[in-house]
């Protein structure tokens, strides 16, 4: 029987395909109130996969709408009664259940202090989304594997929506409307990734390395690998990576690139140029045809991919990783030890 | 021989005693200026072990002086060239050499916007400290160990002197003066650390867990047991590690748990129980009877020591646990495999 989590990263060409056509109009209205507002800075709050999620939206909010947003401190909220002064800011909560406890406070202490909030949910009847002045529906609808899929990338594209509306930059907003395509593309790469999954399958260890934009990626990608695989999988920017982590490679340490076209593909050719000298197992994930010849596993990504709505696309694959080593490892990846759907956190 | 790294280590309370004996009036000064500034938020750059003293500071700057504060994205200043607007923000650089090019790039450009700057460095004649408006010395002297360890704990201990003087918080600058004292109290647990590496030596993976205040203890000790061990150490901040990573853990996984008295005690606890079930080697550093009870292997903290400054503290017992890993496993620790003191980043 095919899994949930299966079914789930299946159906998002259709998720984003129903986003755009449903919610284009609602989220360019939400982008022209923000653009007269002003806003000095934005603070996103969110946990888990919702989390990497924060994180591309903090890439695009600083570099398409160049307001300086950061990451909230939940634990400032519920645990120590000690919050920044909000006022002059937008404060947005990311949450495919809109439940999180921790994620509320903050949103309802932003509300208290007369600032906007945005909720970007897969529940719009959530309490997140009824204490907030702003809410995106990211009509992914009913997720039922715990390992979310649909509902992440649903959230990172109504992310690039927003803010490519926000920034009223028309070409990208014709862009985004590949995403659905792209989407089908990278599910059709299945078999690629199975035989990498084969290969990885024997060992507990994974590496995941981007740069950029698809710092989220890396994140998510490890994220879903240690959630259903038990594989301690750990994503790194390839500038951290340097920094001190690459001493952990030695021979047949398996690592995955994400290396799409854009201006942070000559560092990551010559991050695969350093990985490859200590031997290791090579996957990359690109649609640039020398990076892909020197990797040991090669996953094709679209050749008209751009880069800033690649890690909608490039997550995929990872998506289908995770899946592929469970498979392999003959895990229940429906129903992962010690993982609830909703998690509640104080 | 003993390694550059252990004796660094061990100058940790001399270096301590330096900074706040020879700064204190230094930074007193810089605080009075940025306190009459009404910054509407503070972007802080930095790679690497100053990263997570960059955490540090975004935790103390949100909560003592309540200015939204959050991490820079330096490859939007390098590589996209896509900015954000800072104007009305104060931009903070954190490095120990003070020539990362990405993060002088970030305070370069800051610079060039007319947007205050700050460097907190260990060399006052480095590119960094030289284009800032604002410096302050970490007085760790010359650090030769590729893994850094006083600078870092230099670093942070810097920053809160700064957000305590910001804050105009006399009673915690009192605190602050026992930190050389405290240090010294965590040095004399090193026989304990070493039979916690001992039983741990024999498997290849380390997760650490804390939260609040010591989210950057957790990645600090993750980071230096990866430089010189090659072990995969994983930091996961107690709220985040129920969201997926949990389904990780199984018979004998080796788990550090950072839990000083303060207000995430309660919930380091339940985390405690919870990870307990699932028969982990567990080790706890903490300044609680209860909870040092709980422990296969008891690491103990200072009775009186506060939670806020507790990370300049905990760091201390992990760089300790990294060393001896290292030791036990006959590795070269001042030579980690592929790593250099100064890592250029572009």
């Amino acid at each position: 029987m095919i899994s949930a989590y299966q079914k789930e990263i299946y159906e998002q060409p259709e998720v984003h395909r129903l986003l755009l056509a449903n919610y284009n109009a609602k989220i360019k209205e939400i982008a022209g109130i923000f653009r007269n507002k002003n806003y000095k800075f934005i603070l996103i709050a969110a946990r888990g996969t919702s989390d990497n999620a924060a994180t591309y939206a903090k890439y695009l909010f600083s570099s398409m709408v160049h307001i300086p947003t950061g990451l909230a401190i939940p634990s400032l909220y519920t645990i120590y009664d000690q919050v920044p002064d909000m006022r002059g800011g937008l404060v947005i909560g990311i949450s495919q259940s809109g439940q999180g406890s921790d994620i509320l406070a903050v949103l309802k202490q932003a509300h208290a202090a007369g600032v906007d909030t945005l909720t970007i949910t897969n529940d719009i009847h959530s309490p997140m989304a009824e204490i907030s002045d702003y809410v995106i529906d990211v009509c992914a609808g009913k997720e039922n594997a715990v390992a979310a899929s649909k509902s992440y990338t649903g959230e990172i594209l109504a992310v690039a929506m927003l803010a490519a509306a926000w920034a009223g930059d028309e070409s990208r907003l014709k862009e985004i409307q590949k995403v659905p395509e792209w989407a089908s593309f990278v599910l059709d790469q299945h078999e690629n990734v199975k035989k990498a999954a084969r290969w990885y399958a024997e060992i507990d260890k994974l590496i995941i390395l981007g740069r950029g934009y698809n710092h989220c990626t890396t994140s998510e990608i490890a994220l879903k690998v240690k959630e259903i695989t038990y594989v301690t999988a750990e994503a790194f920017s390839g500038a951290d990576f340097r920094h001190g982590p690459i001493a952990l490679l030695e021979d047949g340490f398996p690592v995955v690139v994400l290396a799409p076209a854009g201006k942070t593909l000559a560092d990551m050719q010559d991050l695969i140029r350093e990985v490859k000298e200590r031997k290791v197992r090579l996957s990359v994930i690109s649609n640039d045809e020398h990076v892909l010849g020197e990797s040991d596993y090669a996953i094709r990504l679209p050749a008209d991919l751009t880069e800033w709505l690649s890690p909608i696309v490039v997550t995929i694959p990872g998506q289908l990783l995770a899946l592929e080593l469970a498979v392999a490892k003959g895990l229940d990846i429906d129903h992962p030890r010690g993982l609830k759907k909703v998690t509640l956190t104080m």
